[in-house]
């Protein structure tokens, strides 16, 4: 996509599948959808016990700039997430508590960026959650042209404007829009599955029998010893 | 070791041993052990604040996949510390809140593990304890086999099965079965000597005095100026 | 400068610099001085919601080697920063519970250290601040000699003893003693001009608006689309 | 896309269009693509030297895992590059000198994996170009299944089946299959400006004056000192 | 182990299991041990090319103190190994020409460090293989007592003086003296079924077929699509 | 010192200076040193064999902006050395072969820069010696002030202009002007002592036993045993 490219609109979905992915979490989202759509695990919040969803709008930018997080902010709606992409490696503080201040007088939910994030005492003291590559005091200039709601690679996912941007301790995972209502179904399978097994194991139950793996475990060779001695002279 | 290779016991610590260990802290037990044990800086807490000690149940697994860790519950006993070593380097998230429950129900002190781990809100507020590489919501499959309860090498540290296994927030160090009994007594040693030293050094005394450093620094030719200017003119 | 030089004096700031500087914190700090003066990003406290202020009493150790700590410990005074460079890439856990005691003693604010810290379990309980590289067990020696109030390279920034170092949650910057003032004009400067500017974006009015950018943006081509399909086919 | 995936075809560029992008290299190309497409640089060639574009056969493992490898060969022709996406970070080496026997036999042009390889000094003797992560002699397994021509996410670049990878010793850039012709247009406007810049800064005339650089900087306030000293009074 | 133990003596194998072990090179090692054994993928030669394999004399130093090495070259033999642990992360300049010559004159084939070389150009100049962590032209000192000939951990392995130390451009492996044998009965099977296997390979022949893959692949559910269109409608 | 500065002289060392210590080489001169001055072991050549010094041009950048290396070409005579600081951790590729090209037009020796180069394949034919953080083809913009000839930390150490830069495979040296001739007269001495010591080592002596160790050690508490069992019984 050209830079300088800047689109206005992106599709949202309902607060209450927003509200559903966000109870979750991210691991089950993420294994809800095949194993895909986790970002790197550098990405972490900048204070723990925090979990949203939200659409994302997206942004790109270049190391060391951050102009085009000001150009975005015009097109959040309540509930949001702004997401920010960089074209290389960077570690720059491209967001502080201005920025914040501007977002959460738009009522978006979170911040994601793929680089630095500063004033993270007054972030946290806003309750203003943040997932990031690092923390960095470091500031930024606006000099040149990025995009806004096109698609971008962040921490080592594809994200489109409007696709659902689900973060908690664990991370950050993306549901691509059009998978919303598909992977509610799933998850909400796994986490009926996870319930009672849950139950299982907490009354002692082991997950090799819950699960069934002896037979399989066996097939492939393992063998139990009563003591290391045993083992080494097998 | 043969991969898929499987023993069932390992000797065991005192409460008492495990106890003392624990309370003296990894920095003290590292330096009773001759500077020696420590696991590689990069293994730490998933949430600060807490301290243990406890034989190691051991699991070798390798990278992506952590079906051994499902396979070591079973010879877990109150009080233990699950340690999973892992191939090669990996940062996926191979344990999480219904192993993490299946362990509770055993009694497992704590886990330590080379790779990620994910559902750390849910960890955190279980008050599971574990030091770990990363976090990370990656999913992990359940298809090779490794071992269990044979010697490992986590994180930069051998450790065999029954050895004690003592973290907080200054990370982990292993001590070998056999040495509990004489790390203990260096410890109480190290510990005594300390808890004098450090009234000395709150009343203002210097570190220097108290061990008698100037002599030595002296005949290295240790030199002191007043101002920099005066120590450049030299 | 050669190794074994010890400075005894540096210049001192006044209690009223420092607790403006320590108020303004990192991020202001390093914006007011023409973006300069900050510490690499790996720098973190060891635990958050601290801020401080105070003149750097420095130290050159090298890798593995405490010994000139202990030497500097002697020429601190109540608020002064101590400030530990390595003369090489170094993660050993060079300062623990028994030496903040000591720097306790003596009134010091904190500790900047490029290397590891331990006992930090300890130092969160006696709330002593600290930043540093890691959080390392690793214990050090008392071999060889360094320097102590002479200038060093630390964590990327080239401090002098008497340089008064600013450190919070977003990490930690430099300000050249003699720059204090005219670092604080402009750190009141900007906090003047951000505060009616943080009411402004509170109240929803974009920062875009504010500076004036969309002239500039639209100079270099920005250009608004209402849709992606839209923006595709242009 | 579901895992387990596999599409069998794939468009291809003309020879023609192949060997103007791979002479054209990677700095160039990015630059005329305005500035996007590049990998992260951590991807290397394993041997120096070596320049070459195809189009890419996509393949998404899972770590530790190459089945999708073997299954991918199937599909490649002359002149394709394999390109191989891991879901995770990973570091193993999951190609070595048989399946580059095969591709070879296939007439495939190189390899490019965001992970390891091994057999490095046989790849060199064959003159196997490969660009990786990293070299590791790691084994992997074959358990799970991944995609084939489906769009993965590579070293931080998105990668659909056909896309141009053009690949030199400054690293890997991805053309996207329908930006190729403007691309090339780009290219050799490019070209031509840096071949006529070229001489004149050979001849010793400074970009400063060929681009007319001198006004903008004297606007933003680029002051010149005859000495440091002169510059450190104003 | 006490620090300060220097054992004088190893066991060693014949230059026969030498030779073969180092003419099946790293990855086949590896693979023939059942996947274990291997370095971690930092540890790289300093010149391209090499190929070596000979019994360890182990050396135990602690970070920034080269002074064990020196003790150990007096227990060298021809075709040993010398290879250096530390007790914690380090990159210093540990070894350069001047002990390179000292080994050389005592027949030492190649030197594994998990730390820093020097004189890498006067290294490659005397053709004495190297493979290291990095490259660093850091002094160190000769201040603290380690060990000589004790097993110790390096770069991820547990290593006992005389086990094999296999390395090429692959990376380094290390076979337990008392594996050796089993590990050439299992390397030569290995090397027959690749000779087979490498020649079909090269006459076009999958690899899918020849390990007949595709039973495994369908049951798992692999499925085939002739465009990506129609596995996006399916 | 304010962005935005150029200074455009600088002292310069004679030849017969440069070429004493680009002959000496980075080792040894950080050894005359006093093991100072040496930059981070992630400064890397870009081919290998090369080996150089000349006085340093310093540039002060900002992340993913080279505009200042243009202006600082002007201000460089044959023999110099561009020395590139950034103000924050970066890795784009900032230099190609049209600055090269305009460098050697001037004379000027090498390249040493804290961040990425790109065109590395055009380097080398050229054989202009660069020495960088990272090789990248991502591209730069030329949009803010930085300074030139003012002093700058790089890679770990401080820089002023005129300060000779020694650098070749072991990596990069700064020596302070003033303190060229001094370093001289230690490099000389160290050489000479090296060269006796090298032909003792290579006809068999012991580093031990020319360096007269063994008492210290004895003192220290090393012990030797014949067998490793020996030394567990002790």
């Amino acid at each position: 996509m050209k830079m300088g490219t800047v689109v206005r609109t992106l599709p949202r979905s309902s607060p209450a599948q927003l509200q559903e992915l966000s109870a979750a979490g991210v691991a089950t989202v993420h294994e809800a959808m095949g194993r895909t759509g986790l970002m790197n695990h550098y990405m972490r919040p900048i204070y723990a016990g925090t979990r949203i969803a939200g659409n994302a709008v997206t942004v790109l930018v270049h190391p060391g700039d951050n102009w085009m997080i000001h150009v975005a902010v015009e097109f959040c709606k309540p509930g949001d997430v702004l997401l920010v992409a960089v074209s290389a490696e960077n570690y720059d503080g491209m967001f502080g508590d201005l920025l914040a201040t501007s977002l959460r007088s738009k009522g978006v939910a979170a911040l994601v960026i793929d680089a630095g994030v500063r004033d993270v005492a007054d972030l946290r003291e806003m309750q203003f959650p943040v997932w990031s590559r690092c923390i960095s005091g470091k500031g930024t200039i606006k000099a040149t042209l990025g995009c806004v709601n096109t698609p971008v690679i962040c921490a080592g996912t594809y994200v489109s404007a409007g696709d659902v941007i689900v973060a908690d301790d664990d991370g950050v995972v993306v549901v691509p829009y059009s998978n919303v209502e598909a992977t509610l179904i799933a998850v909400r399978q796994r986490l009926a599955k996870e319930s009672s097994k849950r139950d299982r194991l907490a009354s002692g139950e082991l997950g090799l029998d819950i699960e069934n793996m002896r037979p399989a475990l066996e097939r492939l060779g393992l063998t139990y010893y009563e003591t290391l001695e045993e083992a080494q002279l097998s």
